[in-house]
């Protein structure tokens, strides 16, 4: 392992303390609300906080944009078939990395940090430059999918100013 | 939109009281901590509280399993190369829907449910028959991947019965 900065020590440490008064032992797989979350990893977006969820309640999907991918249709695959879950939220939010980058430019940076070329970095990083529009399509690409079950969908954008989630799709 | 079973318009009332004591407005997108997380989208998992994060520490990453897919390798390039993360941690945990799943049998299923034959149903699950072996393959990917940057990586497994994080690479 190639050295730290002492802050995963801290996270083991404050895990040790997260046993204490851990009590979900009866918790099945199955998540109590019935929900499945896609959104995007920023940490300015604590998922279950901004929901009220509790552990247990919903399967929570993220990655960057909070964009469908063939890997999200993956997850919500297993989520629904494996273990029930009957409601999808999508939650895009303001100050995206992904608003409006400049794929060729970033591609470019990838390569250099990477001694490649930038025909090596052969992967589009899913910018966008409409925010509600882009929930609007992550939406109806679930909405639509054939191998996914038809549930409800829906699509909010999270105010990183405010915490405040806007319904928009 | 098809029917919602209520959770939807509570959870948006809990966002509602959120707004109210939310007070990260001077967050910028790149995480305090400089840590990107991989985690599985179990419901039991919450990955800001078993390792003591706040809101705006760290990237979170999660699909079903908690494996290093093509969309997982995008997410962590934008954390690194747009958002400066310097260190990964990857957490799978036990009794995981995915450990020791019959891949065809679910293809079947999946197809069933989808009305399309299982050959339609074009897809890896990704399931795994050892949990500790599986962690250690997803860090080693991450440790090796060409477009990564060479930052500390490391792979947990987090115990559903009792909230503790084993360190397994």
């Amino acid at each position: 392992m190639t050295d730290s900065n002492g802050e995963y020590a801290r996270l083991l440490a404050e895990n040790e303390r997260y046993t204490e008064t851990f009590d979900r032992s009866a918790l099945t797989a199955a998540p109590l609300s019935g929900l499945a979350i896609v959104a995007c990893m920023d940490a300015r977006l604590d998922v279950g906080e901004t929901l009220g969820l509790r552990t247990g309640d919903a399967h929570v999907i993220r990655n960057a944009g909070g964009l469908v991918t063939d890997d999200v249709i993956r997850s919500l695959i297993v989520s629904q078939q494996l273990l029930g879950t009957s409601e999808i939220i999508v939650i895009q939010h303001t100050g995206c990395g992904l608003h409006d980058i400049d794929e060729a430019a970033l591609r470019e940076q990838v390569a250099a940090s990477a001694g490649v070329t930038a025909e090596d970095v052969a992967l589009e990083f899913g910018g966008f430059s409409d925010l509600a529009e882009s929930v609007r399509t992550q939406v109806a690409i679930l909405r639509e999918h054939q191998l996914l079950r038809r549930v409800p969908v829906h699509g909010l954008v999270f105010d990183v100013r405010t915490g405040r989630l806007h319904e928009v799709a």
